[in-house]
């Protein structure tokens, strides 16, 4: 075990360095001013960013160093999982205390590369400088897709059905039942709401071989919150959505959750929450292809209700069959409490 | 003049999308998921990362929002120009405190867009985090090149010119000054060093003209100290240098900066120091033509000495023909101080 200080910082990269293998498509690795990458003809390029800061994404007693990676892996493989798109390389970016244990930055690297190398990507490149208070950690993610076969939230028609990968929600209350109980939210119970939000499942297998079925129109990552990502979905669209209640996939745990933090299981399921989910708009002729695709990846795929014609209205419609208007509010960085 | 906090984080990401114009090349803005680029075939991708740390890269006494927007492009542009390649696209992930004015980040977004421009590259996405505690800027910088035409540290041969670019040191001193005399560092005397560390230049423009005319065997970018890149082109190259002391640009400021500061002239060339310039490995037939492409090309080059076959023997032969071993300590991120 040895601090970042006491290796320097030439020491630290290069064991950075040796503890990862360069993906596919690498010409020049990182040892250079810069990484160099051949792609593939004809394939467009997808690129995202995103960061994960110590003591507001990731809590150090409930994570272990790989897990701060891999989830910041899947953080960035969502958004190109979103866009239907392969991930393919990435850099990393990092503020770290001089006091760092050097073995676990090494172990951060390597949940983070695990991660990457699940779905086909890799680390290239990255930078690391010293900080004094709260560490941060940002990597940006490039992918490659079929050229103009890309994603986007623009695509939705009325009619469309509406698909959700697995529970958002989950990551949302596992962190605040970290935060209200303490150790006890270790119990059994709690558990997948708990690796929700420490342990986090891309959805890039699912994306990909939905892309290769056909049959989505448009494609949004629900990290912002549920709710918020049908609102930016239906916007970018000009359409409406009709949410049927009682096709919500059953989530027992995140209903003791709800009981357990005294909050409705509607906040919990739409409000902010990072789910690496996805939403997705599927013309009604693929629906059942999508999901024996997704049943064949292993991935949950519930159909939640359908786009409507109206543009911007949000509804939800519950057991009886009466509609009222989605409420739901989004995450927001810069919103007190942190 | 409105806070991130007053209003809200989707009302400063539409802030900063308005006040910006996607690059040529890209398909989907960041209006999504992530953003999707249309690259050239034949072309190999270059990509890079580097970060600000307010505090440690930035104080914001000195630097306008612009100022650390313009130097945080110029950090990553110089390590697309020492590998010879086009800068074309850029992520910008941000942590900022909440109480960070909305106007000052779209400035800096600003200025940070107006460097990418002069070079040809344009930001097509980003991140917005919020912290407490130091606020920092990282960029991914997206490039490319001739497929298999970039420039690496490893090419240089014994016999080869090394080629410099402006006025190393200067940004370091800048920094000293400013951190030691205060306000009074804005006297005139001071001007030439203040500007290399908060207005730098690119040196993209000269790297693509001498890519043009060929004969550049290696090339690094100086910005952890002249001494430790030209320490990490021979060991890369497995080469030695010498170094003749009378080839040296001369630099009256730098000179009296020594003596204001009241350390040797060579500690602050050689050492750390953030200038973003390009050490370069000449062919000797291209010398000539080198140079007038730099003056051509409106940047300082000089030549400072050429490679050995000594591997890792780094020499500085003085005015009298006397060499002795070159000593240059880099800069460590880790080490005390800051």
């Amino acid at each position: 075990m040895a601090s970042l200080r006491e290796l320097g910082e030439l020491e630290v990269l290069r064991r950075l360095a040796a503890a990862r293998r360069p993906p596919t498509g690498t010409v020049v690795d990182s040892g250079d001013d810069s990484a160099v990458l051949r792609g593939e003809s004809g394939r467009d390029l997808v690129v995202t960013t995103d960061a994960l800061i110590e003591g507001r994404h990731f809590l150090p007693d409930w994570f272990s160093p790989e897990a701060v990676g891999e989830r910041l892996a899947v953080a960035n493989l969502s958004d190109i999982a979103a866009m239907g798109a392969q991930p393919r390389w990435a850099l990393l970016s990092m503020g770290v205390r001089p006091e760092h244990d050097a073995d676990a930055l090494v172990a951060l690297q390597r949940g983070l590369a695990a991660a990457l190398a699940r779905d086909g990507a890799g680390l290239v490149g990255g930078n690391v400088a010293g900080v004094e208070g709260s560490e941060w950690f940002s990597l940006t993610l490039i992918g490659d897709s079929v050229e103009g076969a890309v994603w986007t939230r623009r695509g939705a028609r009325p009619g469309d059905h509406l698909a959700l990968s697995g529970h958002p929600g989950r990551a949302g209350a596992g962190a605040r039942l970290a935060r209200s109980l303490g150790p006890a939210a270790k119990a059994a119970e709690w558990r997948p709401l708990l690796d929700a939000w420490i342990a986090p499942t891309s959805r890039v297998a699912l994306a990909q071989a939905l892309g290769r079925e056909g049959g989505v129109r448009a494609a949004i990552d629900v990290s912002d919150g549920l709710g918020a990502a049908l609102e930016l979905l239906c916007q970018a669209s000009g359409v409406g959505a009709l949410i049927e209640d009682d096709a919500w996939p059953e989530d027992a745990p995140l209903e003791l959750a709800a009981l357990g933090l005294g909050m409705p299981l509607s906040a919990l399921r739409l409000g902010p929450s990072d789910d690496y989910e996805l939403l997705l708009a599927i013309e009604p002729a693929a629906r059942e292809t999508c999901r024996a695709v997704a049943a064949a990846a292993g991935a949950p795929l519930a159909f939640i209700g359908r786009l409507t014609d109206t543009p911007g209205a949000l509804m939800l419609r519950d057991a009886r069959g009466a509609d009222r208007p989605l409420e739901a509010p989004g995450y927001d960085q810069f919103a007190g409490g942190g």
